[in-house]
């Protein structure tokens, strides 16, 4: 069916388009720590609009099950937005393409454990979805004020299928 | 002994001096998602120096055991310095009291689940201490350039003691 989006799990390459996919991937950029420490370094590119400020906030969201009904798509025109799990459990990631004023082809992902996600700004994504308890994560996004939401409610919901890892 | 140190759970309060404790605590202060998850915003204080860049790292630590040896504190004299667990383990954060160039007394705390921590610029504190697999860590911190590391060696190393929650 058109209106059912598969999932896939997520990779640097496919979500490359809507953003960063931040993980433990590959050799360290440098051992610290007196040779305890892998540092990984700066694997986001933040924007958050000029002389404007990023911040740190917790979300703390219901966790959902597939199939998942998307009703909605939002974007952030004035910031980047980044999903960090406080816990090692997958996540769905919920992304459209379109450039302009609307979204069109949908694309779904699962996460691996370890692994957080930075939507680019004015990408349309889904929100938050974990796919099960705790559904705590650390969010990086703009906290300096501003018009900075906007949503697409399809005419139609997508059916998001797949199975977690 | 004078030179043990007995660890304790961290707390807001205790805390505060060196840093901002970020966790999922009391009502959140919006709720978004039509219903469906809690912000609790903008918690700590990102400090990364004028005209200076803050980005998002992955830290991979090997884990430690009580009782610690402590060495050794470091301070980054340009920046504040987020450690924001991958997983919902308790870890140890290490910081010490002294505004010079000389630390003194020593403070060991646990944190539980779900809590962040982001130390304030130019604070004495351990390096990362995870005590259990895996050692993930998203760590927020300058990554401009800049001479932004000082270490303090101890002449006679602190041992720090206690359990786990």
């Amino acid at each position: 069916m058109s209106n059912t989006v598969i999932t896939q799990d997520i990779s640097h390459d496919a979500f490359a388009p809507f953003g960063d996919l931040v993980d433990i991937s590959g050799e360290p950029d440098k051992i610290i720590n007196q040779g305890l420490c892998g540092r990984y370094h700066d694997r986001a590119h933040f924007d958050f609009g000029p002389n404007c400020k990023g911040g740190l906030s917790l979300f703390n969201a219901e966790p959902r099950s597939l199939p998942y009904r998307l009703e909605m798509v939002e974007r952030h025109p004035l910031c980047s937005q980044a999903f960090i799990p406080l816990h090692q459990n997958p996540f769905l990631v919920i992304v459209a393409e379109g450039q302009d004023d609307t979204p069109c082809k949908v694309h779904a992902f699962i996460t691996k454990p370890g692994q957080a996600i930075n939507f680019h700004r004015n990408i349309w994504h889904g929100v938050l979805t974990p796919l099960s308890a705790p559904g705590q994560f650390a969010v990086i996004d703009r906290v300096s004020e501003g018009d900075n939401l906007q949503e697409h409610w399809f005419a139609e919901p997508k059916i998001i299928a797949g199975q977690t890892a």
